[in-house]
């Protein structure tokens, strides 16, 4: 494998395909299940890291890495990291106590597959390896590079991003939300890592402020994007394709962009973000193609 | 507050107190409430890492770096984040699935004072933002030696550690475990962080690698000590003086060092690990005094 990452002829099918599979190789390797007792909340954390799915976020660190020419090696370490803590807050989130589901990714979610204790623990050790690899020497030679990855990828994932947005996600099933609230709980639950995601290829390259800002402005309207999909597949997909139960959100009572919006006025609200999302992407020329096929992919996806 | 910490004529007593004092300070100021909707999670991270308690883990973290003469606001930032890491554990042991208990230090547990969901995100909140923490410049100028605390705390939180032993703790209720697979279970649930407690000290000070082994091995001893009076308490002591139920361990069917050597023996290979936890620290001389009490307090507490 050379350090030079995908032809400019690669799809946005294939270098998804690629970024997958080159991050699940390194996952296997991270996560060795040990031939000791603890062996079983290794078998659950391989469980939910490696569970079959599009790995659009480490897509979007190994993309937003070759923009600025950062070593694969480098950028793949940080793609694993960010999908131990997507898998981390999946588990979390479909525990009892939280979103209780039963269904991920067309399988049994990891507290039905193993137990409750075991998925809690599961996705504790998954964000606690995912710093582990971010602050090994292998993810940059600069020291100063992986605490800043380690700090923003904690101030993602933290209580005023990802688990922040996890609290007021719970916080509205009694309560609702209006249009601004929901967009602020979208950016924080999902939103943050994919800002994360995108803006890492950044800081492994210590690239200048622009880039980073543009970076994240095309996170930010991606991942709001991103969500409006997903509650339009929670209304309008089937178990078969989303590998999910459907209708989960408007059972629980939750206010999401398309029951306040409505069907049509939230697709096409998703369509304007995709516009703005690609816009940001200008400074970058042809090399972001790949980001602007991911970023209309986001709304064709029917899974 | 000056950078020298401590004169050489502090009580054991007034170093514990003094480094509780300026653990929690920080922790408050780490841990701000915002005038949102997920102050939710944050009152209940505070909840949980601001209970009283004794921060030995801060003590040893303080008393480990001024044997090098640490700067002391590097090392308070080390303490809170060990803190946090501590309190994450604790909560999320107590959840109904784990070891479903009610009451922690004298208080309801974190899921009987807010809720199970809210619970399960303080934890995966202060796991985070620990990270943050320690990645954050005002820990150590120098970015390498952050990388070195974030390395060492997750291996010493994640699943080879911390999490790993509380996955055996679990599978015990179902499976005898003999002395020896007890006693990797408390090296990994309970001494891995007090081990890196006591040697952030060291790496705070880049301190050569003979004094490391030696605060490592000060610790070990000293974990495993501390965690048959544990066992000790759970049979001995009173919920008044504990603060949490007694005959928990036994009611669970776990086997402890005390259900295994019985009281006598199990208080003899405490006081034998003391007086090894103690000749570890020999290197360091006088000043080494107030890690000497912390080992004779452990086998002394009632609490």
């Amino acid at each position: 494998m050379t350090e030079t990452l995908w032809p400019n002829t690669i799809t946005f099918e294939e270098a998804l395909a690629d970024a997958a599979s080159l991050t699940d190789s390194l996952l296997e390797r991270l996560l060795v299940v040990p031939p000791d007792l603890e062996a079983r909340v290794y078998e659950a954390m391989r469980y939910a890291v490696l569970a079959p799915g599009k790995r659009m976020r480490p897509f979007l660190v190994l993309t937003s890495a070759r923009l600025f020419g950062v070593a694969l090696r480098c950028a793949v370490q940080v793609a694993a990291a960010i999908e131990m803590v997507h898998a981390y807050s999946m588990v979390h989130d479909d525990l009892p106590a939280m979103d209780d589901s039963d269904l991920r990714r067309g399988r049994p979610t990891c507290h039905k597959e193993f137990d409750e204790a075991t998925a809690v623990l599961a996705g504790d050790g998954l964000l606690t390896t995912a710093f582990e690899v971010l602050a090994h020497p292998d993810t940059h030679a600069d020291p100063a590079v992986r605490c800043e990855l380690v700090a923003a990828l904690a101030a993602a994932a933290g209580a005023a991003g990802m688990v922040g947005g996890q609290m007021i996600d719970l916080i509205a099933e009694h309560r609702p939300l209006d249009i601004g609230a929901i967009t602020r709980l979208q950016r924080m639950k999902t939103g943050a890592l994919i800002a994360f995601s995108c803006e890492s290829g950044a800081i492994l390259a210590k690239a200048p402020t622009e880039a980073r800002t543009a970076l994240r402005g095309y996170a930010h309207d991606l991942g709001l994007a991103y969500q409006i999909a997903d509650d339009l597949l929670d209304v309008e997909g089937s178990t078969a394709e989303t590998g999910k139960p459907v209708g989960a959100d408007a059972a629980a009572g939750k206010a999401t962009f398309v029951s306040i919006l409505g069907v049509e006025r939230a697709r096409s609200q998703a369509e304007l973000l995709i516009g703005q999302a690609v816009a940001h992407l200008d400074l970058f020329g042809r090399r972001a193609e790949l980001l602007r096929e991911a970023a209309r992919f986001v709304i064709s996806r029917r899974t």
